[in-house]
């Protein structure tokens, strides 16, 4: 196969095919990408096992990827805020920057973003990329490109830490230790919680989470929603303040909202079937507000700063590298849901 | 019967007695008051049909009425913000002071709060109550008491729009058209609201929302959330700002979360079932906010200048008027429900 | 003078020309607009006597004119949100929409913008004018031109009662009574504010603000700050919650210090001299906040939604109207602060 | 001298003496406490350089100390919360627990508040001291009487950051690195703040500012508050998006001002002069807010689980220990601005 720009790209459901595309021109603003690394997440591997997230349907051809570092190799007219060789990170979703969500500085609602690897728009997972340079973040030396691309997940844990009001001296519930609940224990401890519980059903995860800064877990295996909570209300001494929903399961968020404080909040990141049934009374009576988050908007920064200043160390959260052209096998070991956080390498040697 | 301090007493359910009983004293920082007028609310009438609401069960008699006016007839020790003569309104809750809700000031969320007519604790339709200098509000001449003793629902409002941050130029859905519903079209206009629109199973309500002053009414019967939803879409010509729920009917709570904007807010007044099944995929992605309510804090001085400012008109909601002596009869009419708020006088002629 | 393009034209301090230019082309997502209305400003007036504010010197040739009303009358490449035709508010600043401030939503702190009439940006006093789509907001056909055109300021207000937050049942301080301080009026009264004191030094003015629905007013001459707060304290019965300090006169914004509540706030929407002596301590031990705004973000929806649904009444304050081609008669009459708003017809009969 | 209750009890500028005092009995609500550690405050050194702050005079003989920790030794009536043998924090200020201040939460507004050791309230400079039991708080086994002491200065912190918002990734400036000074750096860093810059004219101060987290320190010496503000910008590579003034100086507030970043906020920790001179159009112009302090609401609960799960390390703030018969030497000790904190130890031993 030439490699003009070897492109990992979907066909369709358990289709991953490597095939050379051309590389594309920067237009105003934008840059050209020389992609460095790009971390498999859990919505690229729904994507090619299901075909679809919700109403997002894949229909033509797809490049995945939206968890990605890259160096600046092209300039595109009037841009002066990159310059070429620059190493960045690489916010995955433009918005219209013309709507009210957009004008508001809440662009993740934007209706007409365009992100990364869902439907219909094209993923990093290539040599070569385009992008809009205000979506560019230049890495300092010292942060690795693999830091980079952890930025991505630890932008939804500062979205859905921001939205959650996370702070000094609070404690919180985080349900789910998969990568999503583990970059959320990093960034509730960075913000100032005193004490973090985390919930799965998988004691090998949680072993993980206790390793990365949890400092209770509770297994929820064969527990009722009331009995989760109760177990993570022993483990605390209280209910708690706040809670990080990040398996969408509802015996997960039924417990979250009996295990909260009054007063407090449920946050939901992860996401599961489309309705579920909730103990609104005791939320409502309890002032237990439930707010739900999409992506991020305005927390690159945030979560380089913190990576950048060492507030969080989010290295030992890749376990598995690859190459580009080992695409397959990546993803056939994040399907497997072994490690934490799989990444490949876009460059070449 | 002797009229020491005649009350009206619910024994159990469906039996109200007037019966006489002893004046009590104010004791430190409390004031004896001559009550005045004392609106019937749902719950009184919940209270008197169903012998409970939730976990709170009326086990020993139980003095109703907890919308009310009175006039300070008497000082307990230490009290110097009031004096013998003055009309007030009673604010029905008082908290215990000194948990952390109360230092915040969210003391509605007090696990130890007493409150007129919840059990254990008796109400105020009576010829005199005992009540905490501090939840007393001196009214100004020109408010009347029956406009003192509708502070107490229109506070519910306060405190609901509060939570919602309904502000200038927002559209509004309100889904209930009864007494509740109506005091929040008045508090979502106060506040600046653009366009409202409320929705109810009942014409004859929704009538009585326009006269109050909502821009749009939708009658639900025969609709699903979804179709509800559309034609509060339609009749807006967008989803909107803010939802304010007073009905407590799952599909009603489903529509407002469906009628709702991307990064808008569900605030929950009316309280039905103690769970519901939500869309809550659709609530998380868009970022459509679910908050509950209880009671108010901090919400009667604020009652009280809208009121006393005449920036809302509270009278016409009194359509029913009855005396202390006739209280069954006022009762009958109010479960019927008949009219919008029946008025009970406590005082003698 | 042919009249392609009719402009009225500053070229230097107190030297305003009629002159004929070439009717500009719009780019992409930009509209070509035939001016409707435009109102003069302080500010205008202000370059054209003082050829500057601060740091914003007017060096060539500047067309003035920023608040304004136009129709539709060319697309730029795709556009889709307006048509040719439509009746079109002006919001004047657009911001470069990539930097932080753009991205958070706060746009009007964007370095970058370009504002109408603020250097080097020429203003809307002309025929025709270009302007990004996006920031023309259609207005309903009840809502005139001259309304669309006062958007403007009602944006001042809008913006700095958010800054404020300004809410149901408080009480403000508008300090000064000119158009700005009017504006104010009429946005905390459509806020819920329930009573409202307006300061001047001249009687006329407030004499005005009466009838625009101040509450009380408080004639400042001769006033030290102390006295001033006193008075407004001794008007409204108690300190204010909020003030909104709007002539920019270090004497008023100690005295809105002094005359707001603890736990409350001070904003400066009036600009004076670069430093102001403060009473500082008695600031920060009461924690009366102060805070600065700079013209608007995200308001134009906003006071337009007050506008079509008669929350505000803007009309009463246009006392004077002139065509374009009497726009130096226009300057004169507004520079003798005559009446309250001048407004300037820019479409040919 | 016998020792009932032996107190450091200031009568008269620099005249401090010990007496023995009786032991006084607990109210409702109420307990006895055996002192444990006090730590002497800026403030207590004022009092009694001074004999006054400001508008609180010391007029009758006041026992000083405010920063402490105690043991339980005796209840009051209906005291539930606490137990003979506790070890607590004390919280000195306890509010009216009435007015509207109290009730909202923001009880440090209250006029009525009994504050130790402000005139005329006693402060905790004794072997025993009565205090309202709901301001006492317990401290874990682990965490030391000096920390429990240490709590006071803490929460200044705490209630400062939080009026600033200081959070995730963002760039704080303090302003003098006295003891509130480094308390402000452990705070700030235990909330996720990414780079703090400290700035003071005493290089030994700026020492332990580095040594205690400082990211950057500049000595202000000489520089006026254009060149301290350029200096900040040049060590933290941009200006920063809150800053803490801790020092009260003018030029350091006008410093403060000009180092923040468009859209943030300076906090007033620091008490000076009366009036300051600010640079309000640049500040106005900017959108930088100033929030003045004082002293704390609801932050105990904060600072000590700040301090319990190992977030911030205050133990290196005490460099000097006294006995409370040696209060003379420690308050000589104290007032040379030797070391950072001096502690007394009220217990026998």
């Amino acid at each position: 196969m030439s490699d003009t720009n070897l492109s990992a790209v979907m066909y369709a459901r358990n289709d991953l095919r490597l095939e050379d595309r051309p590389i594309p021109e920067p237009g105003p603003g934008q840059v050209l990408l020389e992609m460095q690394q790009v971390g498999i997440c859990g919505s690229d591997i729904h994507f090619l096992t299901n075909g679809r997230i919700g109403d997002f349907i894949v229909k033509a051809p797809l490049v995945l990827g939206h968890e990605s570092s890259a160096v600046v190799s092209k300039l595109g007219p009037n841009v002066t805020s990159l310059s070429v060789g620059d190493r960045v990170a690489v916010e995955p979703g433009v918005p219209c920057r013309v709507c009210e969500f957009c004008k508001i500085g809440r662009y993740n609602l934007c209706g007409e973003v365009r992100f990364c690897a869902t439907p219909p728009d094209d993923g990093t997972l290539a040599r070569y990329f385009v992008h809009d340079a205000d979506f560019c973040f230049k890495l300092p030396d010292h942060v690795t490109f693999e830091e980079g691309a952890l930025l991505e997940p630890l932008s939804v844990a500062v979205h859905a830490t921001n939205r959650a009001g996370v702070g000094l001296g609070q404690t919180v519930l985080i349900c789910g230790a998969g990568p999503i609940g583990l970059v959320h224990i990093l960034t509730c401890k960075a913000r100032g919680a005193s004490v973090v519980c985390v919930t799965d059903i998988d004691p090998a995860r949680l072993k993980v989470a206790k390793q990365i800064g949890a400092d209770h877990v509770v297994t929820v295996t064969g527990k009722d929603s009331l009995a989760t909570a109760q177990a993570v209300e022993e483990a605390m001494g209280d209910k708690v303040d706040i809670s990080m929903e990040c398996s969408g399961a509802e015996a997960s968020i039924q417990a979250a909202i009996y295990a909260t404080k009054s007063g407090g909040t449920v946050v939901l990141v992860g996401l599961g079937h489309e309705t579920a049934r909730l103990p609104i009374v005791n939320a409502s009576v309890r002032e237990v507000d439930i707010k739900g988050t999409i992506r991020y908007a305005n927390c690159y920064p945030t979560a380089l700063a913190m990576v950048a200043s060492g507030k969080v160390n989010v290295k030992p959260l890749v376990t598995h590298r690859f190459t580009l052209e080992e695409s397959y096998k990546a993803f056939d070991v994040a399907k497997k849901g072994e490690g934490i956080k799989v990444m490949i390498r876009c460059s070449r040697v």
